[in-house]
């Protein structure tokens, strides 16, 4: 059975995304986690357009991929001027690359409009394109841009651009749903006549901005396509590629074709996150397979099936794609939540207690007044050891005063004093930072290493600030989440106030607090003497 | 033509949704919001299984809507007992709505997993409920549950309970994927089989664990379904229901098929974000048709082809569903990006200059900083006038100090002092706020109030805050974003630091400046002398 190639662009087509750019570095860790995935195909750039770029293939060369083969990205030659003196095609050829994608123009209107030349001269800047490229030994892949569009308004047209590509030797033709706005099974039927009218292998580029990009994939894979071009979490112009991190798993999984390793894709979700994280994009929650939301239940009724059997509210079960189920609490979740989570915890509290009843309507309580604990599992599980477990706070802030300036020569300083009880030890110590949150993070840091040691290996990894009613502008009250980790795990911890300094003091002291609890239970959690 | 029925389940389904709350004043807002779209339904919650859901069916009797069916959501009566007893069938009745959706069960696992009943009992269940509550003349839709699961494990059964439902009167039933994990073309299928079997009218209710919600909804309808249920922004448990604001404008722009009508669609980009901003959630900017991203144009190649035609990258034109079509300035963008900026604020710059290509420099290295333009064009624009229009500060700030305490009482407290220069008038002034951000904030406002008295109408709408390198936890550089607005328009700007209150007064002075500017333009720009 033929395998179905995986074509990642997150590296050249991700980054037209808004706020996506990519370093030649991130570049190269991303390709990394690519090929460890197994993925065919990794375009990294287009070498004619971009210094930048250029560097990557420089670099790339001294990688050795497993699985993992580097391909450039370019265009076909400029009207009027042969391939062999087109700058684009040779920079192809000069990267070290031995797999190319070019794309040529397939809708009619897009030549004579954009391009400003005839049908026939475009015919054949694909046909010199694609034969230079494989002149020069390289594996080409022909992207036949807006293929469908194309289609519908000029099918022989389309059809002459595809077949020009087809017989200069193109190795591979990809049809491209560049607009995004082809229906599944309009798409699936124009796969299926170009199919049976060429020899070449196949592959479908799809767009969401029909949100459909992942059934049109999976489609043009039913009606005979050999290749998939996407990118890590959808990233790419207006509303993105098709997500890999999507069609993968419902191709393995789902369809059982031969694609992916199966037993690779427990580094699906570490994948999505490691490259939302090196583009500094959140990570979309809901995302199907890989969000932090995508096994998380909430409604009570959802919850009790699930404690009775997971595959009764699971469509494929969360570790298989390295994703994990959680238990939310709120509002809407009855007890059956909070019993999820004592048990995941292992607190030992009876199941239908008075207790188990008080502690949820203070959990209510505190959602009202914006506290959310769905992404701060530190803050939630203190706040329930602090109710049953004769859990002892580590420290105590008595108080703190925090000083930014900005003086006469630019330069803006901050300073933080605090007071703080350990035990029964007073600490009073002061810290400077890069601002009043550093500040304060620096000072606490200051005050409690010496009694317990073990933070030094706690960093703090992310911090958000959402603001919670928005119509009171800088008044309003906001919402502070801590993410800290220790290198092996990490925690989410959780502030509100209208004071920033506050609601931030609130999350640093629980992520201090909840990484003592935790790096304790591997070593020694009481506080000592310094 | 049947007309495809819209059912919008956001106000209940949708609050499944991880961190998806609304209070019942947010819900009758959305209604209002959803009956102004054309929306055929408006399932209002579940009344027997929350006290807030039933003061949604008392508040909502006095609203007068033109197109939308409020709806009471519930489940079958329990096992064993009779349904005219059951006080969640009870609610529905009480609750004074004409329509209710009720859900069965109709996977055979879950019958006897879950609920621990008999098949034979389920299918009583289902038949008495939809006879009750036809007995006391409601609209009933029947929700199959776990349709599609249940048909791949008993087929039999599957219909055995659909069947019930339509024979006890149901007058629509609607095939659920509960689970989310079903492939389109399996889905058509089933469909297409169940239509055949059945007279009642079909329905979808799709969720999107794999990605496919949209699709499954739209491949639905072509099987003869004509009832969609799914929720705004695709709000839901895990990966969330279809999305409404991509399915809709597929129906009617793509297939034009009769469902909303086709002027109403310039309504929907703000029900997008209208529900998002009372749901607390950010917004999707890559969300199909509603998203910020949906026309946003990065590649140079792209730009450069929408200048000469904006059909040779966009599916739809953004005006047909209120959205609008958006240029990036980014590292990426050539030229022609700019040139489109200049064009579109109508600055007057030659397009080819070499003050072009210093201003394209200048971009570039901010955006290395970590300034994002992308979100922030009332800065983009005042970094433009700088440069070339002979733009003069509207103030300069001297010395700021900025002072945040929790003293003993525990009472956090937060002061700003400023000095400003404001023509040839220095300002010294101090104000209070909640935090540091909101006392500088109003010691801002204070010194600038005299000059510029437009400033008053001026709110500040959003302010978030990006950690940019987390890595180096709180001393990490960060972005502020601050959206502002005059009850008219809005404007959003950007600063960088590793000072959360430099970032801040950065993004805050831009907000003011070119708030001054703007609002200036319909009054008297000058500062005048207080």
């Amino acid at each position: 059975m033929t395998v179905i190639q995986i074509y990642d662009t997150t590296l050249r087509d991700g980054t037209q995304g808004e706020g996506i750019s990519f370093s030649v570095e991130d570049k190269i860790k991303i390709a990394r986690q690519l090929d460890r995935l197994g993925v065919h195909y990794v375009e990294g750039g287009w070498p004619g357009s971009n210094p930048k770029d250029m560097e990557f293939f420089q670099r790339v060369r001294d990688e050795q991929f497993r699985n993992t083969k580097i391909s450039a990205f370019g265009s076909t030659r400029k009207a009027g001027r042969p391939a062999s003196v087109d700058p684009n095609l040779r920079a192809i050829v000069d990267c070290g690359v031995r797999v190319a994608a070019i794309f040529g123009k397939s809708w009619d209107f897009h030549v004579y409009r954009v391009l400003g030349t005839t049908l026939e001269e475009n015919l054949a800047m694909v046909r010199d394109s694609v034969a230079f490229l494989k002149s020069h030994g390289l594996e080409v892949i022909f992207d036949a841009e807006h293929f469908f569009d194309g289609f519908r308004a000029n099918p022989q047209y389309a059809m002459a651009v595809v077949r020009a590509a087809q017989n200069a030797g193109a190795d591979t033709v990809v049809l491209c749903d560049t607009n995004g706005g082809t229906l599944p099974t309009e798409l699936k039927e124009i796969m299926t006549y170009t199919g049976q009218a060429l020899e070449v292998p196949l592959g479908i580029h799809a767009h969401n901005d029909g949100g459909l990009a992942v059934a049109n994939s999976i489609l043009a894979v039913e009606a005979g396509c050999t290749q998939i071009q996407g990118t890590v979490n959808g990233y790419g112009e207006r509303c993105g590629n098709v997500d890999l991190c999507t069609v993968i798993p419902n191709l393995v999984f789902k369809k059982r074709l031969p694609c992916i390793p199966e037993e690779n894709l427990v580094y699906l979700t570490d994948l999505s996150r490691y490259v939302s994280e090196l583009a500094n994009m959140s990570p979309d929650v809901r995302q199907p397979f890989v969000g932090t939301s995508a096994f998380a239940h909430k409604g009570g009724v959802h919850v009790n099936a699930l404690l009775k059997d997971s595959q009764t509210y699971e469509h494929i079960p969360p570790e298989s794609v390295g994703n994990k189920r959680r238990v939310l609490v709120s509002e809407l979740s009855g007890l059956s939540n909070l019993v999820y989570k004592y048990r995941e915890l292992n607190l030992g509290l009876e199941e239908d207690s008075a207790e188990c009843r008080r502690i949820l309507s203070e959990l209510k309580d505190l959602e009202h007044q914006g506290f959310q604990f769905e992404g701060a599992e530190g803050s939630f599980e203190l706040l329930l050891r602090k109710a049953y477990n004769g859990y002892r706070k580590p420290f105590i802030l008595e108080t703190m005063r925090i000083l930014t300036e900005l003086r006469d020569e630019g330069h803006v300083y901050s300073e933080a004093i605090i007071k703080l009880r350990v035990n029964d030890q007073v600490v009073h110590t002061a810290a400077e930072g890069n601002g009043p949150v550093n500040a304060l993070d620096a000072a606490l840091r200051k005050a409690l290493e010496e009694f317990y040691p073990a933070i030094r290996r706690m960093k703090l990894h992310d911090y958000k600030v959402r603001v919670l009613n928005e119509k009171s502008g800088t008044g309003a009250v906001v919402r502070v989440l801590i993410e800290t980790g220790d290198g092996r795990k990490s925690w989410g911890t959780v502030g509100v106030s209208a004071n920033i300094i506050e609601a931030s003091w609130q999350a640093l002291a629980d992520s201090f607090a909840y990484g003592i609890l935790k790096l304790g239970e591997n070593s020694d959690s009481e506080a000592k003497a310094p």
